[in-house]
């Protein structure tokens, strides 16, 4: 393995666990990354809670979902939601599925989720919402094979979150540092508009400060130090 | 002790661990075990927070709640719920009876639970409700009789839970595993049904998204999982 | 020092450890124990965050407030407050006063704090609230001298709790174990009674219910399980 | 560098960590101290999460936001914010910028945050509310130039707080401790109120219970108590 490569899939390893420390992810949900030698591949973990993911979990696929080899290991069942978002955005590098407890109520109530406060500036300026009955019907609600990734990634389209009717969302991003931002301020923008709501009512950025402020945000320096605050925090040293 | 009951009654302090690291039990509630060999007996720890339980508190009962041996220790005064349950379903390996904090205003507002997120599709259409005065008028509260025992087993029926007026809830399942899920998803719809209902008003799962999604949970892979990152986080190497 | 007094105190520390612990003691707030020997005094730390109390810090009051030494320690400026409850309640053997955030509330609102599940029957029927203004006008807001002192212990009555308005509650007990399940109890019938309201609106127990489970819980077996529990959580080895 | 100046440094770097330990400030957010022998300069951290901030990471500033040696160090896209409060405010030592996710719903909701218990009295009477629209327009929503420093450090006027719409909140204090103090007690306030609403309404405190109080909270006692429990759950012994 190439020394970039090894490093890329390290940083994965760190990306699970960081998900897991701030409470994004818990035992279910799962964060992928473009394999950033090969585009037409990625990589995604095994079938394991992310807060015990290591670097023997992380399965290498191909964009319709095919491992190169699993040498025993089980596939996480909605690995396929992570390779068609990749075949559809050629520019995400990094995928977040989750059930983050703050967005869940979005997703079942039909308040729309919009950027509140700054930091979600990322998230543009609505977050659509895909719903598996429109056009599958009653199922286990899985995203488990390629028509249904297709749908939810149509779904997600340019933006950089969905949200999935009684299930959970999706985050993307151009780097994985990019991914887990989206996801986190995600997490804090539905916490905070659902105590807004509650207070009495919530107003929202305006089309002008989402765009500048969700770019300002997803430039070096602040993606630089949020992550090395995550890392900090979720155990790894060397800051 | 044959090897099997061994390792049963050892999950069985793991279990009552992990429902108290994931904040479903507290000082009181208790997580029971049917006896592997013996359909008629159940273990249940003595009188002591789950969190402190160890293998030395498991108490065995026949199914009207008579201790084989007690060795001085005292019961739980509601070993009998646990008792009749067993009675009453022979399917069932595992009862928990629990105050989880975001399931009690369900106990005491009249909003039904009812499943808004695949996770807690387990908990079936509609949780019963069971109400100690409609055939016992004023009491303690306590379920620590017989004929109060088969009241409440009588309400949870045939499903997988049941909640308890200004008291609590339980939850039972085919195996120690089930049965923590089921609780741990009870607490987590429960969370969401009351923020979704906040934010303005909850939408639920259709019959059919329930009975599928429900049976996927409860299959080998999602339970072994769930228990494999449950036990770690309750401090139990060897993952 | 007697032996009894010495583990009296040393129980004192414990609780202290204990309150802060599980939340109802922050920073402010405090628990006091009457003397075990001598029914006209009674001990409480000098002025110090509960979580970092030690035996040194204890210092021994009259019911007027007059500390029998304070070898250069700074008392707590509402330490009166529990001098007149133990000159008001001869049976009460240990008082807490505290901030609890999910208490506090019901003293800015108007809602009424009621028992809303089996283990708030400690609480009695309905909490009654002590309002500073009503007798003294603008005040700092401290119960800092006897008159204030008196008017609170008046408000408190016969019962287990008061709520001062835009401040705080105190809790009495016939022990420390007593206190301190009142506190605990407190703090998580006010969470889960704003909760039900959140959800659509609580119901209560009945007098008859609130009479027989709070006398069943304030007995021998619960008190030792809790007290227990909260030890262990605390730090306390020697279960 | 002398000994006064030496040991001001060293508790800047403890109240970082404080305001991280306490939920205040995450992995945005800052707090700065005017230099204790030159009232023309400040210091604050460079650009790094407070939570990992040390001793070397301190910049010095002037009053128009110059460092006065860089070292390759990054400042915070935000140190004018505190320059500007330090050139406006001669008896102000600290200051901090926060985004509290408690305080946050009140820059999304028009509810005023105003005090309701006897803590909050610090905050004054009402806390303003600075918008970065009505003078700037769309922006990146940072506080990056002298002229949005400017009108932030007016809209705080004389008071201890204020609010940034869609942002944040901005503390300041005549100590390191007073500034710390104000920051969480608006954190506790806001919780507070937000609960109060949701149970049914909130009521506030009197002008006259607003000055003694506040007064009282803000003299030596009470301040050098919630120093030394912050620093001790920080982590910092020798108490």
């Amino acid at each position: 393995m190439d020394q970039q490569l090894y490093a890329a899939l390290g940083e994965l390893v760190i990306a699970n666990r960081i998900l897991a420390h701030e409470g994004v992810l818990d035992d279910f949900g799962h964060i992928s990354l473009r394999h950033p030698g090969r585009p037409d591949r990625f990589f995604v973990s095994c079938s394991r809670s992310p807060e015990l993911v290591d670097r023997d979990d992380l399965i290498e696929f191909d964009l319709d979902c095919k491992p190169v080899e699993l040498n025993g290991r089980r596939p996480y069942l909605e690995s396929v939601l992570h390779a068609r978002v990749f075949a559809a955005r050629p520019e995400v590098q990094s995928c977040v599925h989750h059930h983050a407890p703050s967005v869940l109520p979005f997703t079942v109530a039909s308040t729309p989720l919009r950027p509140v406060f700054h930091m979600a500036a990322v998230l543009g300026s609505e977050v659509p919402v895909w719903d598996s009955r429109t056009e599958f019907g009653d199922t286990n609600m899985l995203i488990d094979d390629i028509p249904k990734a297709d749908s939810h990634a149509r779904a997600l389209g340019s933006g950089s979150a969905v949200l999935l009717r009684h299930h959970g969302a999706s985050c993307v991003g151009t780097s994985l540092a990019a991914a887990v931002f989206v996801s986190v301020r995600m997490r804090d923008n539905a916490e905070l508009q659902s105590r807004a709501v509650a207070l009495g009512g919530a107003s929202f950025l305006t089309p002008g400060e989402i765009e500048q402020t969700g770019a300002m945000l997803l430039s070096e320096r602040p993606l630089a130090r949020a992550w090395q605050y995550w890392r900090a925090r979720a155990g790894y040293s060397g800051i």
